[in-house]
C-alpha cells in the first residue's frame, strides 16, 4: 500500500455542516510528484457548491479549495521542472488522461477523464482528491505551475480559478489592442477579465445593474460602464462590442447583451450553468453572425501564459486576506457579493 | 423623372390573394447598372412568407424571387464588368451603402442599409423593390454575379440563396478536408449544405427525423445520416462534430445538436428566426467551448467564390422545374415540403 502522511485540512463532512479542521492523508511524492507546502489558498464560489452539494455529486469529507500557491519541499526522483523551495501553484485541475485529442492539444479542461484538485478521483489513493485548504498537497509536475517571484503570492492564488477563466476566452476570441470588449458582472471574475483584457490593450466596458460600480471598475482598468438597467444606454451601445465575457453566476437574460455585439461579435457565458431563461433569440445571431458560446477555466499550458503575462505586467487579484478560521463567514459574505473581489486564506492560520 | 419600362411579372397585392399576373415598372440603366432578361429564378420559402406577410413587414404589390438567372441584354455607360449577353445571376442583395465596415470587410448582407432584391426600398422610382419572378431586371454591376457558362442555368438558381445561406457559414467556420460536419434537415438548404460539404472534403452527416431520407442524403454526398429521434444514435454521436448546419426553418430543440459537437465546434442556425424553446442549456457549451451562432446569406464576393466554385465541381441544385403558372400550387407543396429540392420557375413560361 502507498505510503502517506497525514496533513491538517479544512472541510466539511456534510452539506448542512458549517467547514472545520479535519485530517486528511496525502500520498508520498512518486517518481513524477511534487510536494508543496500550501502558502495561500483562494476561495471559489465554486468550494460554496461544492461543500454544500448544490450540484449533487460531493462525496464527503470534502476539502475545497483550487487557487494554492505555494513553495516546494520535496520532489519525486523523475521531477524535471521543479526543485524545492520552488514558488509554484496548483488550479482546478491535477490530472488528466494526457491522452486524448483534448489533452494532446492542451485543453486538459475539455479532457473527459480530467481530475479536479478537490472531489476527483485520486488514483494513487483510491479516494476522492483534496483541495487547497489543507497544510499540503502532492501533485503530478505537470498539473504544478511556476509563479514569477515579483508577484505577491496571496494576490495571484485566484488568477489559478478566476483569472484562468477569463484569460483563456479572451486569448481563445483574439482579444488584443483593437478589440472592443465588454464584462458582465463585476465579482471576483470580473474584476480579473477588466484588467486582463485592458492589459491585453483592449478597450474595455463593464455592464453593471448599479452606478456603484463605476469608480471601482474604472481603477481596475475599464474605459467605460454601460447600466445595463438604462435603455437608452443599451440601445447606444448596439453593434458594439467584439468579445462579451459574460461572468455573471445566476440566470439572466442574454438578449440585451447579443444586441450590442458587432457582426461576427461572440458573447461568452463563463459563470452560469444551466438553462438559459428567458429564451435565447436567433434573430440578432443570424442577423450579424454572432455567437453565444461558454468557456471553462483553461489548459495547463495556458495558465502558465496567464502567470507570466502576470508576472510581466505586475497583475495580481484585488484580494481579501482571511484566516482559515473564518471561511464560514467569508461563505456567508461571498453569498452577499460582499467582498471585493476575492477571499485568499492565510495558510498559515491553520498551522497554530 | 426616371424613364421606366413596364414589364410582366407575377405577384400579389394583398396576404389572401394568389399570386397572379401584373406589370411593373423597371428603371432603364444607369450609368452603373445591367439589365438582364430572367431565365430561371428560384422558389424560396422566404418568397411565401413575404407574399403571405408573415414577418408582419411587406408592402403591397409584392414580387418575390430572389434566385435570379439571365442574361445581359443591356449596360449602363460606367458598367465594366459585364457585357451584352453575360449569363448572370442576382441573389438576395441588389444595393448596400458601400461604405459601412461592413460593406468595406465584403459583408454586405449584415449592412444596416441593405437593399433587399424584394420588399427593399428602390430609391431610383421611390418605391418597394421588385423580385425574380419577373421578366426582367434592371440591377447595379455591384450585385450582379457571374454564372460559369458549364452550369446549368435553372439548377444554378437555388445556388443564390439556398447556396450561399450554408456557403458562407462552411467557410466562415473553415470547413474543409479534416472537417466533421452536420447538417440537421434536408429540404432546399440542407440538400445545398450536404453538396457543399462533401465538395469541400468534410465528412459529412445528415441529421433527419425520418429513415426515408438516408438513400437521397447519401446520393447527395452525405457519408453517414443519423436518425435524431433514437436516443442511442444520437449517444453515440456525443461530441463528433466541429460544425453543424442547422436549416430547420421551424422552432426545434437545438440542446441534442449540441450534444454532439466536439471541442471548440460551433452549431449554425440558418433556417430559423425566433426564440429557442426549448430553452438552451449552457452546460455543454461551457464544458467544451461551444458556440450556437447564426448567419445570414453571404457577401457578394463570397457568393462569386461559390458559383465558381460549383463551375470548378459541377455542382448545381436539384430542382423542380415549374412554370410561373404554378407558382400558387409550388407554394402550397413547399409548405408540405414536397419537393426535392427547390421549384425553380422557367420564366419563359411568364412571356407566353
Amino acid at each position: 500500500m502507498m505510503k502517506t502522511t497525514r496533513v491538517k485540512a479544512f472541510g466539511t463532512e456534510s452539506p448542512e455542516a458549517d467547514l472545520k479542521q479535519l485530517n486528511i492523508d496525502r500520498r508520498e511524492v512518486t517518481s513524477k510528484d511534487v510536494s508543496i507546502d500550501i502558502l495561500f489558498c483562494g476561495v471559489c464560489h465554486s468550494d460554496l457548491h461544492f461543500a454544500r452539494n448544490d450540484w449533487g455529486m460531493t462525496q464527503y469529507p470534502v476539502v475545497p479549495g483550487h487557487e494554492i500557491v505555494g513553495r516546494v519541499t520535496n520532489v519525486g526522483a523523475g521531477v524535471s521542472k521543479y526543485k524545492k523551495g520552488d514558488l509554484v501553484a496548483v488550479g482546478c485541475l491535477v490530472d488528466s488522461c494526457k491522452t486524448c485529442e483534448n489533452c494532446k492539444a492542451d485543453l486538459e479542461q475539455y479532457c473527459p477523464s480530467w481530475v479536479g484538485t478537490y472531489g476527483g478521483y485520486d488514483k494513487h489513493l483510491d479516494t476522492n482528491t483534496h483541495g487547497g485548504y489543507s497544510e499540503s498537497i502532492v501533485v503530478d509536475e505537470a498539473f504544478v505551475l511556476r509563479v514569477p517571484e515579483n508577484l505577491d503570492p496571496a494576490g495571484i492564488a485566484p488568477v489559478l480559478c478566476a483569472g484562468i477563466t477569463t484569460w483563456s476566452p479572451l486569448r481563445y476570441w483574439n482579444v488584443g489592442k483593437e478589440s472592443k470588449v465588454a464584462v458582465v458582472g463585476l465579482g471576483g471574475l470580473g474584476h480579473m477579465a477588466i484588467k486582463l483584457a485592458a492589459a491585453l490593450g483592449a478597450h474595455v466596458t463593464l455592464f453593471s445593474r448599479s452606478t456603484n460600480k463605476i469608480k471601482d471598475a474604472k481603477e481596475l482598468g475599464a474605459h467605460e460602464v454601460i447600466i445595463s438597467t438604462e435603455e437608452a444606454q443599451m440601445e447606444k451601445a448596439a453593434g458594439r462590442f467584439d468579445v462579451i465575457i459574460d461572468t455573471v453566476p445566476y440566470v439572466h437574460d442574454l438578449n440585451p447583451y447579443v444586441g450590442t455585439l458587432g457582426t461576427n461579435g461572440t458573447l461568452v457565458v463563463v459563470g452560469y450553468l444551466g438553462p438559459l431563461d428567458p429564451m435565447l433569440v436567433t434573430v440578432p445571431l443570424i442577423m450579424g453572425r454572432k455567437s453565444v458560446a461558454g468557456s471553462l477555466i483553461g489548459g495547463i499550458a495556458e495558465t502558465q501564459e496567464l502567470l507570466d503575462f502576470c508576472g510581466k505586467h505586475n497583475i495580481t487579484s484585488d484580494i481579501e486576506l482571511i484566516k482559515i478560521q473564518d471561511i464560514n463567514k467569508a461563505y456567508e459574505r461571498m453569498l452577499k457579493s460582499d467582498v471585493k473581489y476575492r477571499f485568499v486564506i492565510d495558510m498559515k492560520s491553520l498551522k497554530n
